[in-house]
């Protein structure tokens, strides 16, 4: 089907029903609880007939959908999938237009009853005009509205990322990750076997949803490959559009027909609409996140052209060679940065050249911190990648207690990232900062590099856990603006 | 030089001198309060002509190498640059034979007076005979002789596998990752610049030493390609050799000059290198443990023929993905396998194929348990995956306090370790299994999950934190089985 602008209100529902709610939901989860605890500020209708006039969760329950007393913005179903077919019906009857299908059991199975029932999802939505999503997917997640299917998630403000997902795990572990690191959200959609809504209709409202800058997508298959290229080339110069296929090896793609019953489709084919859309390819929940982080974050250098700074010799060799297989270049820095790095850097032990090993002081973050002014001016230089060691120098664990560890570690992150954050605000050869957060020789308390990483996020400034990360996304970035000038020239 | 039999007594010695001891070792790292806290059980004595007569971490001060009263079987040389000639003309009247040089500052500073420098080193080793580890490098690593030059590093117990590294960085995360996952060493050498013993001399040695059995190098380069092919050709038949080679790239390549002053040569014939010897490639110091692992714990199976088992419904394809990339292969499982796989699985949400995904049951880590038998059993499965999500589900972290989900946590992982372990125990069909312990939803405790993964390897069952590492091991540890089969019948 179209875009039905109907479904719009389940983006912000002030009613929502569950219909299949039970004080025992077992293995499912329990949708009533969960939107609970979010907070979801509007009326939340568990419906069950057997259960009619009990209570959940301090909720009146209902016996069918037409019993609630106002109009329902979303449905969640997690009946069994046998009952699907009378709850849409239902819905019909209830005058609802939006349901979310939790329940699976269906043409994923591949059993004829299963491609049967997903076929009468298909009629009965097509009848009554429904905007179904799923089913055998996780629905909505929201989180301005405060509506999710997500048990236990944390919310963190909204953004202006969103994530289009056939599998509720790749979804959910996408939530996870951003709200871990605080990258804002503007809406999730896990839509599973696709038997209603498409990505296609999902992309389509989001190519004018204001709320959303950047979005992610993990796809197994779509029904019209066409009309999928057609709209990312479209929506792709606007906002970029990062796209994870999965099952494009053989493998993969049988795994794909037993989740959620798409056709995969050929590797040749997904590589051609990379290749016509410029959409950002990724591979994993990680690379999706990495890569909202770049787009989120990263003004557009002007070229491939990188410092890397920090490495000690063998990591220099390491960081290179991680660099280059990206598609990156480490030129030669110009002799008056090289002459003004000596003033700031001893030479023994350390080498002043790109990529600028402070060797056997690379514990000395100050120097690197000082070091950050002249690379940035060098103007053979479009990006500058500032690797950095977290933890206690082993001399230092050498001699101090756990305590007194800790505080030198506490106390240097603190330095960096004020640093940091200072240089990244007075940037005046606005030339784009990464920073790459490595695990030193041990010594940083739990949690801390990801304290570092979600506060230097806060302050826009991109962080990785690993140089792979950082490059990988960078470079992907890259394409992504070479892509949209050789289209703007061609 | 070709191997010198001397130097075996740097493996185990009785007394190790430190040159250039200080009680003020600023930047440079304290040797003498480095060999005492590892326990180092021979006499240590410090030189310096500087402090004659004075203590040093209660120990007396010599002026210089003649002096001290017993044979030294090691000098770990940290004086300046300048000053190391001097120290190695002293070991040549005190009749000492070993040394490592710690002190940077020779061929890799690309400066006529570091490379006049090394080439003094050379003539007066030549001249007096001593084998020469380094300059420029972090020297040995021995646990069964409680000799080190890394601070604050854990000891644990000594093994069967050897490293050999030009990077002083990576030879000491490659001691940090090991020892953290109590995978054990025999012999660690950080060989530096090479000046005269090379890597070829210490593998010389480790072909024939019965400590070791499988070992790790990070060369940057070496001075005799077609010796270093020629020997690992040999060694590799019988102890795996792991390769990881850096600066193959445009860039790493110019690093590695700077670094080591290594010419790094060209990516063929590394390429070449790694096709006629049949050394097994790594690109990182964690692929080196991986492998390591690999090597040290997985049973030969027979082919590349894998069952993944454990992963939900998006995660199957993304594993099966993962496992494709990586060459291996997952095929469809017997009728009879799939018959005994349903009387344990509940049909309802998941999947009873390979990849086995348990969907929605995903946590219900008995089901995944009771499957292994029936899987292993399976005669067209050559290898079994058992992918395992840590922590806490979703559900139960919606109703259980903190302290409660910890012990649903500590609980879980205790029945899966107890159970794997059994099952690895009475393994009656032979197929080895690899497991991947996936970061869940959240909830695990800080280090349970690499607290598990020690406890399997201890159990000598070899345990990766995600499905792309164990796949890539898997596959390598194959490719070294099909060279030398193929070698075999060649």
């Amino acid at each position: 089907m179209a875009w039905n602008p109907c479904f719009e209100a389940a983006f912000r529902p002030r009613a929502v029903a569950v219909a299949g709610a039970s004080r025992d939901p077992g293995i499912r989860f329990d949708f009533v609880a969960v939107l609970q605890q979010a907070g979801f500020a509007g009326n939340i209708y568990p419906v069950n007939p057997k259960a009619d006039g009990s209570k959940i969760n301090g909720l009146k329950v209902y016996p069918d959908l037409a019993s609630i007393p106002e109009p329902v913005d979303l449905v969640i179903v997690s009946v069994p999938s046998p009952a699907v077919p009378t709850v849409l019906e239902d819905c019909i009857t209830a005058n609802i237009t939006n349901v979310h299908i939790f329940t699976a059991g269906f043409k994923e199975t591949g059993q004829e009853n299963g491609i049967e029932l997903e076929r009468r999802i298909q009629e009965i939505a097509d009848k009554g005009g429904l905007c179904v999503v799923g089913p055998n997917c996780m629905g909505l997640h929201i989180p301005a509205a405060r509506v999710t299917t997500w048990p236990a998630v944390a919310f963190t403000e909204s953004g202006s990322v969103a994530m289009l997902s056939q599998s509720g795990g790749h979804a959910g572990q996408f939530v996870r990750l951003s709200s871990q690191l605080g990258v804002g959200l503007s809406k999730v959609v896990s839509y599973g076997n696709a038997s209603v809504l498409d990505g296609i209709d999902f992309l389509e409202y989001l190519a004018t949803d204001s709320e959303t800058q950047i979005i992610c997508m993990y796809m197994e298959g779509t029904r019209d490959g066409g009309k999928l290229t057609a709209m990312v080339r479209e929506i792709n110069k606007h906002k970029p559009v990062i796209v994870w296929k999965g099952g494009l090896t053989e493998w993969g793609s049988r795994a794909v027909f037993s989740h959620t019953g798409s056709l995969g489709g050929e590797k040749q084919v997904w590589d051609a609409f990379y290749r016509q859309t410029g959409a950002i390819r990724a591979d994993s929940v990680e690379e999706l996140v990495d890569l909202a982080i770049a787009f989120r974050y990263l003004a557009p250098p002007s070229g491939r052209r990188a410092a890397l700074m920090g490495a000690g010799g063998g990591n220099s060799v390491a960081g290179a060679d991680v660099c280059a297989r990206e598609g990156l270049e480490l030129p030669l820095l110009r002799t008056r940065t090289l002459e003004e790095l000596k003033k700031i850097i001893p030479s023994d032990g350390t080498f002043i050249r790109n990529p600028l090993d402070i060797g056997v002081v690379i514990w000395d973050i100050n120097l690197l911190l000082q070091a950050l002014e002249p690379v940035a001016a060098d103007p053979v230089i479009d990006t500058v990648i500032f690797s950095q060691f977290v933890g206690v120098p082993p001399r230092l664990r050498q001699t101090l207690d756990v305590d007194a560890q800790r505080e030198f570690a506490e106390n240097q992150a603190k330095t960096v990232m004020d640093r940091l954050i200072e240089f990244a605000k007075g940037n005046s050869h606005q030339k784009p900062l990464i920073v790459v957060l490595q695990e030193g020789a041990g010594g940083a308390a739990p949690g801390q590099i990801e304290g570092i990483q979600q506060k230097l996020l806060r302050e826009g400034i991109p962080a990785y856990r690993s140089l792979e990360r950082a490059s990988r996304a960078l470079s992907r970035f890259l394409q992504y603006h070479e892509f949209h000038k050789r289209a703007g020239e061609g």
